[in-house]
């Protein structure tokens, strides 16, 4: 289903029942750009540490526009045993909505941009009618100047020249010209007051004039009219706010189902998520949503050793064949179907679609270790939960193996072995002897990594547990604050968890728990 | 008509041959935003001096992206007394040409992409379809890149990786495979050299395989096929330069042509065309094109008594009533044609074709202070020039009157006068009281003007003439280099200009020996 500025207010109600009503979510986001600095192989270069991906992308990625968001709801349907989907396709675009409303400004990046176009993207579709947002700041400025302007008219408050843009406010009224404005705003909330505390029958009205000058305009009403006006005043601010909060809402309505969130590669739509919709990135990413990274899972085990290229056109491809089996999958009614046969890659909808698809044959593919095996396994299962809350605190690449191969071509076509903590103490070396300091970033957002030796890895108390910061498991999470969590240990937790699945590859009696949670 | 990247090739002799025939040439270009930094009103203050409006429009506007160029030749019909019209819009985008070809970032400001997207701006035409283009440090990047190719598969010069992108060049090669990559590079020159200097019936071709596995194909070819081969191969080469230059080359035409530019309003639109098709802005603007501006000329005697508001739209309906009187103007045969009853503002072709009719009433009304007066006034008469060598030093903001009134709303309607002089004294009390350095560029791009005081203005020697930097007069002007004038000899040619159109609209003698020019 498309959602645009057009039918956006009509479909809501569907959105929100759609995403309600879910067993889990697949989102995908569509960019105006991927990096505003190094190449985009430098910026997602896969021997990164997640602080150092994190970091890269908040530098060199923000200032692209998400405008193009996929969402696919998956909801189960026991008794016909299959998926029941509906796919939102929202376009999004920054339309200011009045003259003080933020105007804003993003970069575009060529070769995207090419590439999109390619692809058949409708740009049209975005600038002239995507859906306007707001971020939080944003909503409680617009929100506190209908405050402001309410108990301005109620000759209450405190009446000021105060615009939901701080650039445009009082900022720009200069020094030699405060005075003067002081007092006509002096005499406006006098007016203002004089009026309500002499006249009880008088509703007071800013009204502005064909040739853009202000009136107040005066009307005589009876208590019952006044409040009647009021009260429909009200209403139609709330309607403002809400139409230029906007697709702001269904990221809201995302985050407070606390459903699981699935997605492909996903670290960038998340990051462009929070930062277009809810507020300024912060240093370390904290996060509020239950997020599985399909192409993260499919290289961890049991996956890893299955899957040789992770795109997401190319483990789609391969979840389709033995050991893996496409799952039944039907689009709801009223909902415009999407033919796999017929690749759309690169539509925010269809992407989150397939995403979808290619976790439901992961998941199920665990349910083949169980005893009995099981050939469905819904979303919400423990058996998941180890991908998903590898997720949780946001590392979406994975934890570098302990031997990776160094490719140094373009310019030849050769390797160079080394383990990881050579690697890393080369590129520490290197810094230093650049004379860095080893914990600034430089331009390639390279930061001196935090752990000290690999060597570390493993060496933490043995056993299956979470630590203290973490959700309970089985409890569904609705906003748990992570706090962040030194590297040396999560490469510990990321032991545990390998352990974990080669202890369940062997062992069925974490199937007959699986088995017995489900109840 | 409408040229894009599919048609381009075709058309180009179409632009060449209407560019040659044309007495002079309108022109109009859309963006993708005008200011990253203040808003759009204080950016184009119109109490900047030139060099301020230049250095404010250099770094806050010059990040967006010129994506519709409008181009509408004039060519004058002396036996049916009408001007024959052919007007093109060019649709514009920086596809990358190939993998190291430059991975242009560009701005998008909301409001810009709003207004055109109102106005049914085709976004998807100029993604898709737009012609790409190269500036001149592009250009022989690009050319030394096939140079060195060639030079390589002679078996000569220095095969080294060189990319036209520095950013992708070698500082990209790590200083530990620094060694490794010359080994490489080395062996390959010698495999070059060797084959070249041992076979003489070979040729050597870089081929990229199916997985982008390099290859280096020989093939034995006779002396002949070989002297074939290389010529269809430079053949080859120079078509995909011109390709990439594309765009940029309908500006060079234009610029070589020597003819009378005229824009609306056209600072930006030159700054733009200049930094996108040329080279980085100088630090002050140095002009190679004749140029007329309709808003200035509007705003300049006889005009200014004449003409209340000086938009392009309202210009336009101004410029059809008494005096004034509206050109005969017929399309060319085979051009689309325009209906000025229907308007289609912010289409860069209908806009130029506007800006083009302005132009010719204003020129033509000035034929009637002459004796006897005259219809129609050429585009390469000395009328014009007093207006189109204003343009030439590029001073699109009218000088400042003295008296101008300081709008202080939108906060109260209420206006403060002063003279310019205690405006400009005003604004550096303030400056060097916030202990900004005279010099210095603040947020808001102000500098102090070089000027120390108004009453210099017309305290120049009196007389008409134009300094020495000038191209005399009636010589067609193709390339006069301007040096930078300073601001108080500027003021008196203003003046001088002023009293000499003071002088025109008494004097008939002026009309007479205009009268004598034109044979």
């Amino acid at each position: 289903m498309e959602v645009t500025r057009t039918n956006f207010k009509d479909s809501l109600s569907t959105v929100y029942s759609a995403i309600e009503e879910a067993d889990f979510l697949a989102i995908d986001g569509e960019f105006s750009g991927i990096s505003d600095g190094p190449n985009v192989s430098a910026l997602t270069n896969g021997l990164d540490t997640p602080e150092e991906r994190y970091m890269k992308l908040k530098k060199h990625s923000m200032d692209f526009l998400l405008f193009q968001f996929g969402l696919c709801t998956f909801t189960y349907d026991q008794a016909e045993s299959k998926y029941v989907i509906k796919t939102f396709n929202f376009y999004i675009f920054p339309k200011p909505f009045n003259r003080t409303s933020p105007d804003t400004k993003f970069i575009c990046q060529s070769s995207s941009i090419d590439f999109l176009a390619s692809q058949g993207f409708d740009f049209n579709k975005v600038f002239r009618h995507g859906i306007p947002y707001l971020n939080q700041e944003e909503e409680v400025q617009l929100r506190e100047q209908y405050e402001e302007r309410r108990s301005q008219s109620n000759g209450s408050g405190n009446p000021s020249y105060i615009s939901p843009n701080p650039n445009k406010g009082p900022g720009s009224v200069p020094e030699e010209h405060r005075e003067y404005i002081g007092r006509v705003v002096f005499q406006r909330k006098l007016i203002y007051q004089t009026l309500n505390s002499k006249y009880t029958g008088v509703l007071c009205d800013d009204i502005m004039g064909f040739q853009k000058e202000r009136y107040i305009q005066i009307s005589k009403v009876d208590d019952e009219e006044r409040k009647r006006r009021e009260r429909q005043k009200q209403e139609r601010e709330q309607e403002e706010l809400n139409d230029a909060v906007g697709f702001s809402r269904v990221i809201h309505a995302i985050s407070k189902s606390g459903k699981l969130v699935v997605g492909h590669n996903m670290l960038l739509d998340v990051m462009h998520t929070i930062h277009q919709f809810y507020c300024v990135l912060p240093e370390y990413l904290l996060c509020f949503l239950r997020l599985l990274d399909t192409k993260l899972m499919a290289t961890t085990q049991p996956f890893k050793e299955l899957i040789n290229i992770t795109s997401l056109a190319e483990l789609q491809k391969q979840l389709k064949e033995s050991p893996f089996k496409s799952p039944k999958v039907v689009t709801a009614e009223g909902f415009p179907s999407y033919d796999t046969a017929q690749e759309q890659l690169h539509e925010a909808g269809y992407d989150a679609f397939i995403t979808g698809l290619c976790f439901i044959s992961m998941a199920n593919y665990l349910g083949t270790f169980l005893t009995p095996p099981r050939a469905h396994i819904p979303s919400q299962s423990k058996l998941i939960q180890p991908f998903s809350q590898f997720i949780l605190i946001l590392t979406p690449t994975p934890i570098p193996p302990l031997c990776p191969a160094m490719n140094t071509s373009r310019y030849a076509e050769s390797y160079r072995i080394q383990t990881y903590a050579e690697y890393v103490q080369g590129r520490q070396q290197v810094r230093e002897s650049q004379g860095h300091s080893t914990q600034s970033w430089d331009e390639d957002g390279w930061v001196k990594p935090h752990y000290t030796s690999p060597s570390t890895v493993g060496a933490g108390p043995t056993g299956y547990s979470y630590g203290h910061n973490r959700p309970s498991l089985g409890k569904r999470c609705v906003s748990p604050i992570q706090e962040e969590q030194p590297t040396e240990e999560r490469l510990r937790d990321h032991t545990r968890r390998m352990e974990w699945l080669h202890a369940l590859s062997h062992t069925p009696r974490h199937g007959q728990q699986e088995d017995q949670d489900r109840r």
